[in-house]
């Protein structure tokens, strides 16, 4: 039998930040077949209310500490604003976009991030496959609405946990590999993975595992695509068919599978 | 055949804004058994938000206008805070809660009120019983989500639009009220209507259109009562089965049609 396709695309923060970019990709989106299922990050408009607010942002090697106040602002711009302007946008489109957040019908059942070497992260939510509800997914997909999930979980007691967007298109993407075709595309605003930062040319169009390993050791790729690559090679280690890293521009030639857009990760 | 029973439960604003009485009414909804909708108002968090940042908020009649900030800034708290913290607090109930607002799925296409005696509301969103698609509700419903409205809408264009929740809440019953058997309950924090808002033993426990009009006009009803009144005969008048005005406490004896819980609406 012929396994259903998913289509699983991470919109990044700074494709959030740029309202023409993140018009065009939602065009793009509307215009996908079949089953998809869209994660978007935060963008920085947290930020913004946070500093008109007068809160001071706490962060640990690049990573926010979420106090009880931050989870509630996050909460608000994710999952209120920013979830809620991509659902809209998409249904004037004619796409049927329902906006989510993990609690939402028990979608995804996070973990607080337990104290680690003394670093209490505060609020933060870690996922994996085992935390998605793939049931409930699925029959969300089948029923042909498009799920739009915000970087907000809540964990089985109820609490919300702000979580890593990046991480939750990965758990999504393994959970539905068990029982579809799944591709996962990370939109951000570089056009793929670069050998130099400050040089678009420089891309890498295509990357496997050990070709990875030796930019890592050779210290080529930046820090802030190394989570990004981490989760991706283990999302096709579990099974997830094609993985990308791409700029919005290059959605729609990604999904036709073909390797000039953006960088095209293989096993 | 008989037809399907839903209960929509409309939680005011001064509902929210108490932790114990909110976390009380949603171990009752969670009570609840079979199909759901909860609506929720907005409560203060706007409010302290708007006085936070500094934003003027601009009413006319009673009724504030809906600057871009302004929705914004609603979208951020119903949608978001205020939604995703009831949905939570259900979930750890094993209630099947799914957090929405009225763009998500295209449940409720509103219209932008047009300029009224020279009044422009702004951003605020018209709805009738034709906004809902009723289709996409009762399957939601029939699967064994609880939807949790926020009071947030879209046009077509996909323009989010700010929506009063009870005008929602009555939307949602009528539209249900082809399909099933429903009863609306508006929980606010008083006893139900009063004759006298400053005696909660002056309760009316049943009032019909006739008495209605004529408390109307003697001016015994306080004018905040009026348009929940009005939408309650309304809903009426559409085929809502049963319609009830109460506190919280009195949510479960209401469902089971215990003429001693609040006000208690006839045809």
């Amino acid at each position: 039998m012929k396994r259903k396709r998913v289509v699983v695309i991470k919109i990044g923060g700074n494709v959030i930040n740029n309202a023409a970019t993140l018009s065009a990709l939602l065009h793009d989106v509307a215009k996908i077949d079949g089953m998809k299922v869209l994660v978007h990050g935060g963008g920085r408009l947290l930020d913004e209310f946070s500093a008109r607010l007068g809160l001071a942002q706490h962060m640990k090697d690049g990573r926010r500490i979420t106090d009880a106040e931050t989870l509630s602002l996050a909460t608000m711009v994710y999952a209120g604003q920013t979830n809620k302007s991509i659902v809209a946008q998409l249904q004037a489109l004619e796409c049927l976009a329902i906006g989510l957040c993990g609690a939402d019908a028990g979608l995804i059942k996070a973990a607080r991030r337990p104290i680690q070497n003394g670093i209490d992260f505060g609020f933060v939510g870690d996922v994996s496959r085992e935390s998605v509800n793939t049931r409930v997914l699925v029959s969300l997909l089948e029923t042909g609405f498009v799920p739009v999930f915000s970087a907000i979980t809540c964990d089985a007691s109820g609490q919300l946990l702000n979580t890593n967007a990046d991480t939750i298109a990965f758990s999504l993407a393994t959970a539905l590999a068990g029982e579809c075709d799944v591709q996962l595309h990370y939109c951000f605003e570089k056009r793929g993975v670069l050998l130099d930062l400050q040089d678009e040319g420089s891309l890498i169009s295509e990357i496997n595992e050990s070709y990875y390993q030796q930019l890592v050791a050779d210290q080529v790729i930046a820090s802030g695509m190394l989570p990004k690559l981490e989760n991706a090679f283990s999302a096709i280690r579990q099974g997830v068919q094609t993985v990308s890293i791409i700029h919005p521009d290059a959605l729609l030639k990604a999904i036709k599978k073909n390797k000039n857009a953006g960088t095209y990760l293989t096993a």
